[in-house]
């Protein structure tokens, strides 16, 4: 079986950003790619995307819920990823495994990733398995066995998944206190894979709970991209998905918010398994649905002059002039429904203290909030944007992942395809304006992991 | 009007362990007294402690419900405390002032006091205005108008006390954050208070739900200490107390507990305002209620040692030997249902440095985590918490405030006069297996309080 958590990875989240802002410009450059998707909702509550690419004979079927971590009860983290693995098993229709045999049979691929925020499931196959997709699927959304023996088996799956993926790794612990330091009061703060004891704790009647409350087709989202038509799509969709009767209205996702943060605060796990340390720079800012016009766009910017491939300032200047870091840069997560992290980062290199590399990081931090950015390097990070959706264009996932995870944290269609025109409107004083705002050292988290041997006071 | 809320500062949270072992060794040592003492359980299921204390006609009437801000909704902090204000406000039987007058008119006293795990509200008035009290207390424990007009106007207090304790006092605002990096999933990490976003988004709907759910006899404490005998008391409550209807069952409160920590952290606070820096390094271990038999009073026996009072270890080292610090000491958090915290603290003296203050902070806590104490300390230990009982005993307030507490948090009335002899138990083994089970630093939290001008790497 095919297990992921996205986005509990500060790399995932990244991706995400890396997807929000790509296949925009993608769909700007190539208009008659983005003149092609269509959006409508069946009379269930389902929400439908068809984005056509007839490129080659696949199409990628993915189903989002609006539901993830963040959307859990106190005290029952864990369960929106447990779904990741539950789903998986046998349903009154179908016995446990057939669904992904029929995937392998064809020879498809699925897979299945759980964020703060949504949960989703996908299937890569030829056109013509796309209704036994959708059939299958529709019926996994409400036809699940939540037998006691499958919950007993998967819980030890993802006590292994945590153990393997989180306790065993000191990026991963380090990552984890750190967001439940960064967030004070929000959800975020709670890992996406769930704290151990309650894994442990969680109960049949959570699960059953849980399951009816939030896949139901009225929280939900379907994205099809690929060798296919609207149309087609639809008609399909009506005859699987459409059958099943709405579920009950959810309220509005109103998670707790962070109140004002005053204070500068540091993470450390020290461990015998790090041999080189590292150390990070930790802020949230609006997430894309929460920020004033123009404010992310702003921020996207500002993370690919600061920080984002080679030529960043932090590069050029750690690496390439300072030669003290083995690697520096910063990224502005992607696509979440209250908050995004932004995130500066640097490692040192050969006998470089950590310490010269935090000094290092701060000041290029000091000089971007101080003087901004030039007008050279506000076009060519849009030039690189625009740039970089060459390489996006060739994967139906990736868009497929855009059009989800836009829409599954209150973003719409027209969020993606405006965004070419939003990031020209970006100034070069916004940039500095967003830098000022949010990059106050004051109220920063650092995440410092080092070897056992290092001590900081 | 008289508003306090306890537990958000260290200090009182302090006062409530003191009350905690030192009321029970008094009532050990003046066995008359302890046996006096008398509980019972209404109909309605409304518990009742009576204290007998007939050295002056003065009666303390107070009354604890089993709900604090670890009890409130996400999203909803604050509403615990909300209740403190509004139950001064008018019911359908008295006007808004009539109560605080009535106690005003007899020359008593009234006030009230919101934690994380309970809240109380007590008058101390002659013997013969008992029954009155109760007549109040119990009207206002199911009459209460909750009229948005009311609601507003103390939003608005509330608000007000908020800006005046937490957000100008820099050791407030440290404070606040601090509890919310130590306590990574618990409740404990957000303010008594409530954050102020949340405080101004509670709802008459929200409060209403509150106070129906845990205003009710059978989530409730009575507890009456002072000039009066228990039949008394007894025939009292059933005819004021013992009318109200028994409210709905409560489950029991489980509260998201913290998982496994494995980092240290810091957390910073520069201000103008801050003249003298200072800092404290802090830990949470088991409340008395989830401790290990005999623990919670090994760690009280190892704050003792050291760092409560002048003869205290940190206090003589600090202090007096080396004079780096003005101040310095350790203290244990007392009645909470889940966590107690665990506090080192010091302040530099002259011009001493904070840096210097710490390392002999930790150098004092290694010292004790591996030599541990000596016999004569833990006899010392055990003289003085024997020898300050004099000072409560002069209390009322203070030893009815012991009994609430500790019901109010998980305990029994046997868990108090049953305390003398679990600190006889205790064996300087016991004290160095706690420290080294529990101040360990690469999981403890620091918090630092500067001058604006001071930084910290």
């Amino acid at each position: 079986m095919r297990y992921s958590v996205a986005a509990a990875a500060r790399g995932a989240a990244f991706a995400l950003f890396v997807s929000l802002t790509l296949p925009a410009a993608a769909l700007s450059a190539e208009a008659e790619a983005s003149s092609d998707i269509s959006s409508f909702t069946l009379d269930n509550g389902l929400d439908v995307v068809v984005i056509p690419d007839h490129r080659a004979p696949v199409v990628t079927h993915m189903l989002w819920y609006k539901v993830g971590s963040a959307d859990e009860a106190p005290g029952k983290s864990g369960i929106a990823h447990f779904f990741e693995h539950l789903m998986f098993k046998g349903t009154s229709t179908y016995p446990s495994g057939e669904f992904s045999e029929a995937v392998a049979a064809v020879g498809g691929n699925e897979n299945a990733f759980t964020s703060y925020d949504y949960t989703a499931y996908y299937q890569q196959v030829a056109p013509a398995e796309l209704d036994d997709m959708m059939r299958f699927e529709a019926d996994r959304m409400r036809n699940l066995v939540l037998s006691e023996e499958n919950i007993e088996t998967e819980r030890q799956v993802v006590l292994e998944e945590r153990r393997m993926r989180t306790d065993n790794v000191p990026s991963a612990i380090l990552s984890e206190e750190l967001n439940a330091t960064l967030y004070e009061n929000h959800p975020y703060g709670i890992p996406v894979i769930g704290w151990k004891d309650e894994i442990e704790g969680l109960t049949h009647d959570d699960l059953k709970a849980f399951y009816d409350r939030f896949y139901t087709p009225n929280n939900a989202i379907l994205v099809v991209a690929g060798d296919v038509e609207a149309d087609k799509v639809r008609k399909l969709a009506e005859g699987t998905y459409g059958a099943i009767p709405r579920g009950p209205d959810l309220p509005q996702r109103v998670r707790p918010m962070e109140p004002d943060q005053r204070t500068a605060r540091t993470v450390t796990f020290s461990d015998p398994r790090v041999s080189v340390p590292n150390l990070s720079i930790n802020w949230f800012v609006p997430s894309h649905r929460r920020a004033e016009k123009g404010e992310f766009e702003a921020l996207a910017i500002l993370s690919e002059v600061l920080g984002e491939g080679l030529r960043s300032r932090l590069y050029q200047e750690l690496v390439v002039k300072q030669g003290i870091a083995a690697s520096a840069g910063s990224y502005l997560q992607g696509a979440a429904y209250d908050y995004s992290g932004f995130v500066v980062y640097g490692e040192p290199r050969g006998t470089a203290e950590l310490d010269a590399v935090e000094k290092a990081l701060v000041t290029e931090i000091g000089r971007i909030k101080t003087d901004g950015i030039t007008p050279e390097e506000l076009e060519t990070a849009r030039t690189k944007i625009l740039r970089d959706q060459m390489f996006m264009r060739d994967s139906q996932t990736r868009t497929a992942n855009l059009f989800g995870a836009t829409l599954a944290t209150g973003g719409k269609v027209e969020d993606i395809t405006g965004l070419p025109e939003r990031l020209a409107a970006v100034t070069t004083d916004d940039v500095r304006s967003v830098a000022q705002r949010y990059l106050d050292l004051s109220r920063a988290v650092k995440g410092y992991l080092l070897p056992a041997e290092e001590k900081r006071s």
